[in-house]
């Protein structure tokens, strides 16, 4: 099971529904994607499953939805203004832009690490290996220069000041800034964490791996806020829970890893990510970071604000440690996509295309099916009209049985029910199961049941 | 019932986690705010209360959720390019900046309809009515200059060009670009229509009404594509089905009504909103139009590709018309919130706030409370995480009963389940009814169907 390249999910996924370029009709936008009707399905159940596990059945966690606009002195403290950056340079010849760190690791096939490297030292290396422009192989580079991941727009109310204003690169200091706010009104005591599902947007030029990098980008985290003493504990704990989420989701644990970083930020005191191994080889699909008091303790400075938390119990006060689990929302979904697609012999001389969702999360639970348009289709669509009230429902009449299956399988659809003369004569219906493609016999009402029973999370 | 100032709800739900100014502790950033625990879960119940009745329970609607980002030239055919501004001034004393069309109507207390006027009759009115800076007082203002209503950014990925970049101020054109995207892989059939919610973004200038006008805000919206002869068929469907799903969520039908548009766009064949009665007064809660082929046409001019649908039946081809249905999910969250909440007298000297929202959109199902923490709160714990498996439950073992009720009461939960020595010996609670107060005994079991059948919408 799974594909084999970015590119065939990428293609199947335009054919099928799940998600076109963006503005497509445009000739696209770079490295933007838009959900179709399939794929959003997908992507919203993904995040239910998220909000279900993280933040509806854990006692101790409260959700916010931050503003993706914030006030400018949020990226002064956490540092983005002066240093999020990646180091680009320009080719004459063509115009195009590229990152000169990428370009020396992908030259020096990983052995080179460009991170450490200043900007001369990398102007240096790509002019002494005669590394050329991947676009149009010229050899006229401009020089270096650290070129902002933030988007800024301006806001405007005042006239003359500039004013600026950026997109959030990343959505969790939504939930540090709301630290005090959210402790205030829940009345939580530490340990207790702040989730949040949302947009992200970074300046980047990426390599265009479909959904895995991208401009905009939604981001499912939470941050766990805890005295020092409980942090290595709190981050083992997510490190597991992390874990178990992905792969209960459907991803196969041979293909996920650990993977402790070799560098931490001055700060941190511990940093492990989750793979998956990608088409494109074995690639970070969360994060989870020991951030120490870094990131309460800068925005206490900037703000002028405590952000401190007294325990009632043994009345020591202290600023909390913060343990971060941070996923992508769409790199999850790639991931979940690749894992899904399989291409199996059905008979003899027949294949099939179809993707293994968890039924948890596959876009539409059921298929409903008149076997014949002229004589089912009346009582079919009083069935999914019934069907539609608890979860989604695809509803195909044109074309034979096995086509529709066909159709229904390649989306993912674990049950095809078919109405036939049973259904208006008994109230049966024929249910067929995606995967082992096995039938069996129920009454209409007793489908739901099934059904749930069987999305259950 | 409801709440009589915005001032007023907007403090309430600072208090109790709904709402927060956001950036607060940077002294917040005008006009964004920060969903807290209890607000995110009610605006997200209300979106997926949305989706269930237009999408899901629909077979002819397909969702989608398309970039925020998106090329450029989506703008330039929507007209928002060009014309997409408000007349804005500056009082040259203090700084800021106004619109100048909103301060004439306000002081004509909207006997003068400032929209039709060119900026040169704006000035001239200002200036024979010395209408002062509603800020400082003053009177020295700058001449009126368009200002622009997108968020403008930049891409840069190519050296030199300015490739400019806009925030989306609308949803509707992500729907517009996937006509045929979404029309050819669910092989739909018009009619149809594609659905979406997402965040738009509009750098105005606004008088501060708390979440009735936000710079980010989120919608929640579909386009029926038709053929013209069904247009106003459809027109009056969606006028009829938007004002029952409000109604149905829980705004009192007396404070709805229909405003049809005195002014039309050149392209438009009727446009009616639904308005509900605001602590502010009446505005405008959502908008039905019908756009006629304007949107599909301009897109087709603009990409060059063609927009069109071919009847299978009668083989006509043709542009489709479209209808759109459109509601704000922010500004519905806050006439919820404003219709919800009620002061009562339980007692003779004693008084509760308490918020009757709708069970289906209340932001947790039930209360878990034991009745003696020392007691009770291990078996508690144990129910909570049965129910939470189900539905957002909150846990509260601190303060008297009564406390706790009033504090349920507040956020609006809809059953309190209290955790007494009956249900240790017999696995029996008591569950109190949030608008009544009426307490009934149930075994801890029929706990999840009872609430179940009660947040079925």
């Amino acid at each position: 099971m799974s594909v084999d390249s970015l590119n065939k999910i990428r293609e199947y996924c335009r054919q099928y529904g799940f998600i076109f370029p963006g503005s497509e009709i445009y000739d696209g936008f770079a490295n933007t994607w838009d959900f179709g009707p399939v794929g959003v399905e997908l992507k919203n159940n993904i995040k239910k499953a998220w909000w279900k596990r993280f933040v509806q059945e854990d006692m101790n966690t409260y959700g916010v939805d931050a503003g993706i606009l914030m006030n400018p002195r949020v990226w002064e403290a956490s540092g983005h203004v002066d240093s999020f950056s990646d180091p680009k340079m320009d080719c004459k010849k063509c115009k195009q832009r590229f990152r000169a760190d990428n370009m020396i690791e992908e030259h020096s096939a990983g052995k080179v690490a460009a991170e450490g490297m200043t900007n001369e030292e990398m102007e240096g290396y790509i002019r002494d290996n005669h590394i050329v422009c991947p676009n149009c192989g010229g050899f006229d580079w401009s020089e270096i220069k650290q070129f902002k991941l933030m988007f800024e727009t301006s806001r405007g109310t005042v006239e003359g000041a500039k004013d600026t204003v950026y997109l959030r690169p990343e959505t969790c200091q939504g939930e540090y800034v709301n630290f005090a706010n959210v402790q205030r009104t829940a009345r939580a005591k530490v340990p207790f964490a702040i989730a949040q599902i949302g947009k992200s947007f970074r300046n980047e030029i990426t390599p265009g791996n479909f959904l895995f990098r991208t401009i905009e980008f939604e981001q499912m985290e939470l941050q766990k806020f805890c005295h020092e003493k409980d942090g290595m504990t709190f981050f083992d704990d997510y490190k597991k829970r992390a874990m178990d989420f992905v792969a209960d989701l459907g991803l196969d644990r041979e293909k996920l890893r650990y993977h402790d970083h070799d560098k931490l930020a001055h700060y941190a005191k511990a940093a492990c990510d989750i793979q998956y191994k990608f088409p494109i080889g074995w690639e970070e699909l969360n994060g989870i970071h020991h951030r120490g008091t870094w990131d309460l303790s800068r925005h206490s400075e900037f703000s002028g604000k405590k952000l401190e938390y007294q325990d009632p119990e043994t009345n020591e006060k202290y600023t909390p440690n913060v343990i971060e689990y941070s996923i992508g929302a769409d790199r999850l979904t790639l991931a979940i996509l690749c894992e899904a697609y399989n291409e199996e012999k059905v008979l003899e001389d027949d294949t099939r295309e179809v993707m293994h969702f968890n039924p948890v999360i596959a876009p539409y639970k059921v298929a409903v099916l008149p076997l014949a348009k002229k004589y089912h289709s009346e009582k079919a669509i009083e069935v999914y009209h019934k069907l539609s009230k608890c979860f989604m429902t695809t509803y195909d009449e044109s074309g034979s049985i096995g086509k529709r299956y066909r159709r229904s399988d390649a989306i993912g659809t674990p049950w095809c029910i078919t109405v036939d003369n049973e259904t208006i004569n008994n109230g049966t219906v024929t249910v067929r199961d995606r995967d082992t493609m096995e039938q069996i016999t129920l009454k209409i009402d007793e489908v739901v049941d099934y059904v749930q029973k069987r999305i259950d999370f």
